[in-house]
């Protein structure tokens, strides 16, 4: 077991993750209240929104507008999902868009085909374009994925040798290029993770990777999200994606049995941090806050645990107890 | 952290837990069916029901009938709560229910005084009288309850001093009385438990009643329960309680913000330890199915996640891959 860190940085992605799933037609106005309630309550980087085909995805058609409508906080950066060249031109003219430099590695070949139309090693080949796009454009890369890093519903399990591949991969395009990496995320795209494999993989980008900050992005599909969190933290990883209220799930959509499942909680996790002694620089009250304004938007119970509950606290007077 | 156990032991506990907090009327046949199905699906241990005031829990109003109504399974233990002498006199009077000694310590003197009308010391007293009874009654006792053991909503923390005195009040009861304590379950009556607690917890446990095994009783009011259950398994604890399909969690009673949280989840946390090489005796596709009864059952969608997601499994054949 590494030591817990001190300090945790979880990235909001429940305005994009959130929406993206639901039926079209939330207002500009409600959305752009919810980025503003997770600036508000501490959180530093918030994904907005995605630039992508507004044909297939018309919850983020749009998105520009969105970005323009929020009232910015100094300190937060509000970030934006592409997936092409066409996204990330939008992505580009939208003023209020902070760009971040990301690429997208798959560990599962049927999924990269499923999502991209090739498969993981042209996929991967492909992130040479990226990095020259965003040296062209002053942006500096600020993380890899390893999508399906753990398990794909398409292929079954993956191999630790085939995320040794993206990871290897990696290594080489840093080589061949001459850039940094800041951070590379293993990410458990449809909950295939469990808490031994994480710090396995975790060791994996270690080895492959010395250096190089070790994100996470878990997906609850199986319920084992927050016990995956905790195996990262104590295998000391400070940096995760999350989504406030759960927002993702959405049980009426994706999965076999009637539901697919959210990135792991925001405030459920910084309460587990805080819990534990891990600083994550957020204001839990105000978090909550803004999972139960996200509900309330939604109009439906979402999955979050500690926004129906509370923070722990007593009702009894000192005197009483 | 301790080894893996190789094999842990799941007590369900949904049937009681789940239909004492919905309204009444579900019908004897359909929770007999729920009780089967779980059987069925390899749990050896069920709480069925609960013998109290029917005035104050008409849901359970039916327990004697409930039980006789059941299909038994050989091997599988159905088993029943009592508070008091008139609950228990029911319970013994019922012939399908297992009898088990089981004794209630609480941890928080104002939780104590709410359930039981009397302070944790007087509470802990008055086990004496029920060590006997049960040695009246030719019952052997076979666990202690040590309730609020991490924190209570009405007084708050919890110190560890006060859980020891619980338990050294245990490690003397066993002494003056002469019998030999299985098990003692610390429980996490409200969620205020976190990972370290947990495992300082078991530890206090392991040196004040060395020999007796450590059992958790969690609930995932606060999105900590899978996480809790991960550190106590890490820390060798193989003994467990757990509602199916997260039972006794309900969105429209109890705590402040609309919801009381029920048990960390049957098949979740068969899930986690299956996934971890941990054998748990369960069938888990046969537990998915009990699950997603229990959710026809109750009529709304329940806090599970694999019962909506299904086992991790590849869709496509292996030469496609």
């Amino acid at each position: 077991m590494a030591a817990l860190p001190a300090r945790v940085e979880i990235h909001e992605e429940g305005p994009r993750e959130g929406f993206q799933i639901e039926p079209p037609g939330f207002s500009i106005a409600d959305r752009a209240a919810l980025v503003e309630a997770l600036a508000d309550s501490g959180l530093t980087r918030i994904q907005v929104a995605s630039f992508v085909n507004p044909a297939r995805v018309p919850q983020m058609a749009d998105a520009a507008e969105l970005f323009a409508a929020i009232r910015r906080k100094p300190g937060v950066r509000y970030t934006a999902l592409w997936l092409n060249e066409q996204g990330f031109d939008r992505a580009r003219a939208t003023a209020a868009v902070d760009l971040a430099g990301t690429l997208y590695f798959y560990a599962s070949d049927a999924f990269s085909r499923q999502n991209n139309g090739r498969g993981a090693a042209e996929q991967a080949q492909g992130q040479r374009g990226w990095v020259a796009r965003y040296r062209a454009e002053g942006l500096a890369i600020e993380s890899a994925y390893v999508m399906t890093a753990f398990g794909c519903n398409l292929e079954g399990a993956i191999s630790e040798e085939r995320v040794a591949e993206s990871l290897r991969f990696i290594a080489q395009l840093q080589q061949d290029e001459g850039f940094r990496l800041p951070a590379v995320y293993l990410a458990d795209t449809v909950g295939w993770a469990e808490p031994r494999m994480i710090r396995r993989r975790i060791d994996l980008v270690r080895d492959l990777l010395p250096g190089v900050r070790v994100g996470l992005h878990l997906h609850d599909t199986r319920g084992l999200g927050m016990a995956n969190a905790l195996a990262a933290l104590e295998h000391g990883v400070d940096l995760f994606d999350a989504s406030v209220a759960g927002l993702g799930g959405c049980p009426f959509c994706g999965h076999a049995h009637g539901g697919a499942a959210g990135n792991i909680c925001t405030e459920d996790l910084a309460f587990l941090c805080e819990q534990m002694g891990i600083a994550t620089g957020i204001d839990l009250p105000r978090l909550l806050d803004a999972a139960r304004l996200a509900e309330r938007i939604i109009g439906r119970r979402l999955d979050g645990k500690l926004m129906h509950s509370g923070l722990p606290q007593a009702q009894l007077p000192e005197a009483a107890r």
